[in-house]
């Protein structure tokens, strides 16, 4: 084996926190609340000590911190840094409502793996149901996974969590996507179908690409149809029966190893 | 967009049951166990009802129920399946032994996308330390995960998994495999390294491909040395920081993706 080798620029290992637009001024950021007791109490950090701080604009820039009190941290912009670790393509899973805490674990994994946002889908065949206080409930924990994961994976940005949906108002609100996939096992054993490596080296740097899993039961027949007749392309992802949670993963991983690892823009079949 | 159409032979979905190598004679199967209760009791199957058995060597039939009593059930043969679920290449994950239940998603997932062999390490950094005792408890559940994460995505054998190792021992252990890599980000940062998507485009179908993916904390500054001492190539998997349990599941899903939805043995950078 003899593989052509890469040049990566090396980027210091420093805590990242992603701090609100209205708290950056000038050359200095104001980190609150829960980050700032992070810095002062479990980092135990000192002024004088350098973090990352990244806008939700997507730049990430070195800071130097100037004062620290019980709940605000006072920080210097030091320089900017050119790097990003965010998936050349956007990516957003609607996810049909899955049990117990599996949403939780395609938010976080999914974050890992570069998603732009995510959609909670109310389907045919979830078993489990959002009712409004639930969902802000549930939204206040979600934010906090898709930001955790955020500052541990080192990403630029952090994914966006729509309202819960029906597929029906997916469908209607889908104009704006380059690419509309669904996962739907029944339709990529018919004799005809576009595998996901082909539709996959079909996407553009930048492109936005939906991927629609539905929930444990799978899609109804009607869900099907109506994703069918809005250009919604059928899928399988591998030849292997995948959990509903895995799904996505799956999508993602693939389509970051394409871009990120593969490199390889042009090869199909 | 005109990608190639591909054919696919359709799989009927049945029920599916690995049956261990003893309980096959000429053209019948004996299913026992939990696998009786849930062909009796779950599913009300009846004598007429038609199953599908997996042989330990990968084999797949169809199977028609003869007689269901309370602990057994026997069943002839109809027609061998020519499909199979199995990933082209034999990937073995040595998971460094993580927190809590990680261990276990990555069983169940790694399943899902295909891993033949699964191997816990005890690394310098786990956390966590396994006695003989915990082991054995352990490997009784760890292989109910497989056996029901293989029925459920219908593939033709199930993962095997290997007693608790050192590195020391993994590595003196190593030589049957063609490839050899290990996750670790730092290598990856420094000026030359190559990338995990130019090191699967040599893999050929067949290969054996061993991966090793450190716990929480990573390597140990020895245990990088000894790995790299013995041919193991170090990757990132991503330009994101992934969990320790995100990383063996984006290597599964990449080779998956590469080999059997990219098809695409030939594209190199």
């Amino acid at each position: 084996m003899s593989p052509k080798r890469l040049k990566r620029k090396v980027v210091p290992d420093l805590q990242r926190y992603f701090v609100p637009a209205e708290n950056w001024e000038d050359n200095r950021v104001m980190i609150t609340n829960d980050d700032a007791h992070h810095i002062s109490r479990v980092m135990r950090s000192k002024p004088g000590d350098v973090i990352i701080c990244n806008h939700p604009d997507g730049k990430a820039v070195t800071c130097q911190i100037t004062d620290i009190t019980k709940n605000h941290v006072q920080a210097v912009i030091k320089e900017r840094l050119g790097e990003s670790a965010e998936l050349p393509v956007n990516v957003t899973i609607a996810q049909g409502l899955p049990k117990s805490d599996k949403f939780e674990l395609v938010l976080q994994k999914g974050t890992e793996l570069g998603a732009t946002a995510f959609v909670p889908v109310q389907a045919d065949r979830s078993v489990v149901a959002w009712d409004d206080k639930k969902t802000e409930k549930k939204m206040n924990r979600f934010s906090r996974i898709v930001k955790e994961a955020s500052e541990q994976c080192h990403r630029n940005k952090i994914p966006f969590i729509q309202p819960v949906r029906a597929i029906k108002t997916l469908v209607d609100e889908s104009s704006e996507y380059d690419l509309k996939l669904f996962a739907f096992e029944e339709e990529a054993k018919t004799e005809e179908y576009q595998s996901f490596g082909m539709l996959v080296s079909e996407i553009n740097p930048g492109d936005r690409v939906l991927i629609v899993i539905g929930p444990e039961g799978g899609f109804s027949e009607q869900e099907a149809a109506l994703l069918k007749q809005n250009e919604f392309v059928p899928i399988r992802l591998g030849p292997r029966i995948l959990r509903t949670e895995t799904a996505a993963l799956y999508a993602l991983a693939s389509i970051s190893y394409h871009f990120e690892e593969l490199g390889c823009r042009s090869c199909r079949q």
